[in-house]
């Protein structure tokens, strides 16, 4: 049976962007029910500086128990040495770094240019990093709401070069420009660079289209996938940037393909539970938990 | 340039299920809107007893004033003969019968059979309607909030009858149930059996895989989509069933992938301010007027 792996990244990703701050403790809960569904991955927090994101500030008490759950990869990002450091003393399984192919929002997200991010990731990889695996995202690979349009050469480009150093890649349609036909075209070309290197893609829905383009990158390959639990999500340093692909309905889609990621949509559902009461003022989406399963579904596996 | 053809069913399959009343000449207006956008096809309205659908009252009117709009094919629904002689009396140039493939639904929309409503449409093809367009739409082809599951036999079954004395057929995933690898398998099917016969896909968006089922149907050949403007929609006799695809979302999904739909979208969004205007307190979707276009966006023709 065909499979899909999905990281859930709404408790870095999706929590950021927050209007309200979530308790620690409900982050626990919330990530604990999310391993409980069936999430193998979660991107629990990124080790930012605490003043700049508040919501993440307590990444380290986060990683430290997620670290607790059996048979969860446990994700955070870094965006600098400084917080990769900080990742690997937490105890991150893996870390994932932010490298935008837009010129306008690396210098908006991160202060740096491209390449100098590039080389920040390169130090990174040098620095000692027992057991800890490191991701390079490209990100605003398919579109900048600051620059527009993103040569998809660079966007090879920087995927190469990070694959010469990184564990995996990911392409990013960080403010949600992507279209399918665009999708297909680029995973390909970076694909036949890096071969097996280039993992997962990570999808925003703001004009609608993120399961068309999760389908399409699966149509040449692609079988890692973020997403967020009610679409949360988006990018402070990015305008106009709003909410992940949406897990729920991310799974739905795949599951009533035939297609297994491995989670119980049940169980996704009490964890939305747990999300909604924690942050109750926050917008939430999905259609499939407001439409419910159709009748008679059957899961992949 | 690869092209599609927009059918536009707001008028009809979203009105039918708003909560308000559209006035007639609000219709008129936002009906000319669309076409004014670009749209070249309009489902206008139906003719079924007005006691039980009182939106759809108008139609005969709403038909003639669209006749008036310049190149415009004015498509009307009919359920069984007398609403066909009510849609050529009134010059329709297209009239659809939807036909559900599932007992259940079947039952519940038009009290007959499957096969009796074949036979309806049977008779219809026989009565005289010279320079009227008759399409075959099977409904409930990828599921049934009543019945569960709808054996793809059947639709093949039925769509293929239809082809025997329709012009066209389209296949309806009336109540959201379809996955994009259902879509292509059936639709493949059917295309077998019945080759340039099959027409139009119709989805709905209601566990949110509306694009990515339309964008599976595109990519098995499909030309001709069905779109209800700011996802209104549903079906009275459907359980359960919610709003079309989103024709905002899906002309710009085709128009970011180099695909023509002969849609100007900024018209389009002058049009969504009629239909918000007009129904006021009416829940309206869709992710593209609200983000707005990407920096530097490019329609397609």
């Amino acid at each position: 049976m065909p499979q899909v792996h999905l990281c859930e990244v709404g408790p870095r990703d999706g929590l950021q962007n927050a209007k309200q701050l979530m308790p620690t403790e409900a982050k626990k809960a919330w990530i604990a029910a999310l391993a409980a569904a069936g999430l193998k991955e979660i991107e629990v927090g990124s080790f930012v500086p605490p003043k700049l994101i508040p919501a993440m500030a307590d990444t380290e008490e986060i990683v430290k128990y997620a670290l607790g759950i059996r048979g969860l990869k446990v994700v955070a990002l870094a965006p600098n040495l400084k917080g990769f450091q900080r990742a690997i003393a937490a105890g991150a399984h893996k870390v994932t770094f932010p490298v935008s192919a837009s010129r306008a929002h690396s210098q908006s997200n991160v202060r740096m240019t491209p390449e100098q991010m590039v080389d920040e990731v390169r130090k990174c990889a040098a620095w000692p990093h027992p057991g800890v695996e490191i991701e390079g995202a490209v990100s605003t690979a398919f579109g900048c709401t600051l620059q527009g349009e993103v040569p998809e050469d660079d966007v090879v480009r920087i995927a190469t070069e990070l694959a010469g150093f990184c564990d995996g890649v990911a392409l990013a349609d960080t403010v949600g420009y992507a279209n399918p036909a665009q999708v297909k075209r680029i995973f390909s070309r970076v694909k036949k660079e890096i071969g097996e290197k280039l993992e997962g893609a990570h999808f925003h829905d703001t004009r609608g289209l993120g399961l068309a383009n999760a389908l399409a990158a699966y149509e040449v390959g692609v079988r890692a996938f973020d997403s967020s639990m009610a679409g949360l999500g988006g990018c402070p340093y990015a305008p106009g940037a709003s909410g992940n692909v949406i897990t729920e309905d991310l799974v739905f889609m795949f599951e009533s393909m035939g297609v297994s990621t491995g989670i119980d949509i049940e169980k996704l559902l009490l964890a939305r539970e747990i999300l909604v009461k924690a942050i109750p003022g926050e917008p939430v989406y999905g259609h499939t938990p407001v439409a419910g399963l159709p009748k008679g579904f059957r899961a992949a596996a």
